[in-house]
């Protein structure tokens, strides 16, 4: 008879709650984790609303323990977090060591595998990382969107003397920030709440308001509202020569003066998945503050409750417990 | 009385040759310079279209001899070439180094100060470089866009490995061609004419036609047709995290698929004038063949017919001797 589980189930663009999900069985270099915590971002959001066919159990930002590892039970009972581009090995990109661009790529939660909005995942064992235990699960759960901050540093080479700007005070904005101050840059974030003002102010982070912002200024900024609005205001804070970081994804296509990014040298940077490694080291050595960055913790029977929360304007990281 | 020389005037979208134009003088720290030969190119033609609004002697590409040089008589007789932004020295750009992003500045013949096309014109000693004996008139009049092909270079670190890609194959893309042959890279050319293909093989380089082009296989792709279609080609030749360069301005706003831009992580990099101390070593190196790219040599009284010849598909560099 099979073992079932509860999780969340997102399909035809809504969330469910089961209790009758299939337990997945790990497979040879696969382990099988149990979902300590887990965390709601806004591509987990941009699902519901269709943005990406994804049917099955939803969720990427996870925290768990390794409780069957087939073949490497050295694993077992491991806290761990892991890389979401489950990869193939063999093609172009793979073979070129650019892994998060390999071109049969599978995405946990996302494209072709269940995520970690459930008791149990399968992830393979060469996505994982081992939690040092000065990390509390609570700051855990942050490694992969942080990694996706440190991925900026990875593309782009972002001197102290620099004026940098971030352009969104959200949930991958307010991490970005925080990693950008720690390179001593001449930062500021554009916000447009008085709560985001005072946690900035909290971290010694300038806030600006968009309406006076200083034109040309910037040497670079980081996009990360995924609105044609904040790519339009980051584009104008930008000097000539500047960098431009994409950091966000956007609903439909922009409409662009490439023009003007000739004759003003302007270097645009998409940016999406970023290393774990690095990530790990700043939440152990307490330099990220990841715990004003919680805003609501969930049960995952409480899991649609939880979506709506972390829907709503203001809201930062909706979390919720794997059991 | 002042004196009078002959030259082309752009007004209201028009070329004519004039015999009545004032000779400039030149302040201390400009020189006046006599003009040997000088090239027309895209944006020249632009000009005559109405993307520029601009009143006065065109034309920036030249080669000359300084017959003035108040205060510093040393340069008089010297064979120069020279840097087309004149800059004002105080601003943010100015001062970080960033000279051709000038916020103040005037370009030659294309913004705020007569151009080359006339017998004489003047330019701050500080633009000018002096030739060298081996590089030919024909040669040196190649230095503006061979220093704009060379921008890629300074902007973007190119390696031997790479994949790299050429979209167009006109006047500046054939330079470019050049220019990247001598790194290594394994170095394509999109075609669309036998003759581009006949000049690239002369050199080595491979031509390819857009309909077996391979997607998403390059390192890096250089735009340098200005076309929506040249953008859609180069970006799907490109690989994931790879570069596409834009070395061409466009007519009005191009529709983009931002997210693309982030998912695939591409970087996008605006690239226009460039350094000519490089430009002058590859020329008097003899590693690039500018005699293949001349189509046609016209004098200042042909100049009507010289700017028609060179807005004619196919034709490449038309030249303008001074006299
Ligand atoms: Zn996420
Ligand atoms: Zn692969
Ligand atoms: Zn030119
Ligand atoms: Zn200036």
């Amino acid at each position: 008879m099979m073992q079932t589980m509860k999780g969340l189930w997102l399909e035809d663009l809504r969330i469910t709650y089961r209790t009758d999900l299939p337990i997945p069985k790990p497979r040879a270099g696969e382990a099988l984790i149990r979902t300590r915590l887990a965390g709601i971002c806004a591509t987990d959001l941009e699902m519901t609303r269709g943005y990406y066919p994804f049917t099955g159990v939803p969720g990427h930002e996870f925290v768990g323990d390794v409780v069957e590892a087939p073949g490497f039970e050295g694993w077992i009972g491991q806290r761990v977090v892991g890389e979401i581009n489950l990869i193939c090995g063999q093609c172009e990109a793979c073979r070129a060591g650019r892994k998060t661009h390999c071109t049969n790529r599978r995405a946990l939660g996302i494209q072709g595998v269940d995520g970690v909005l459930a008791e149990y995942f399968t992830l393979p064992l060469a996505n994982l990382h081992p939690v040092p235990g000065e990390i509390t699960d609570e700051a855990a759960v942050f490694t992969e969107p942080l990694a996706a901050a440190l991925e900026i540093l990875q593309q782009v080479h972002i001197q102290p003397e620099m004026k940098v700007l971030v352009v969104g005070a959200g949930r991958l904005g307010l991490l970005i920030a925080q990693v950008l101050k720690l390179i001593g840059c001449d930062l500021a974030v554009v916000v447009r709440r008085e709560a985001q003002t005072q946690l900035l102010s909290r971290w010694g982070i300038p806030a600006v308001d968009e309406r006076t912002l200083a034109k040309g200024a910037a040497d670079l900024v980081v996009e990360a509202t995924g609105s044609p609005a904040g790519f339009a205001l980051a584009r104008e804070a930008l000097r000539p020569a500047g960098t431009l970081v994409l950091k966000s994804t956007f609903a439909g296509d922009v409409s662009l003066n490439l023009s003007a990014l000739v004759v003003d040298e302007i270097r645009l940077v998409g940016s999406r998945c970023g290393p774990f490694a690095p990530a790990l080291r700043l939440l152990a050595a307490g330099l990220i503050d990841t715990q004003s960055l919680v805003s609501e913790h969930f049960t995952l029977a409480q899991g649609v409750e939880a979506f709506e929360r972390a829907a709503k304007r203001g809201v930062l990281k909706v979390l919720v417990a794997g059991e």
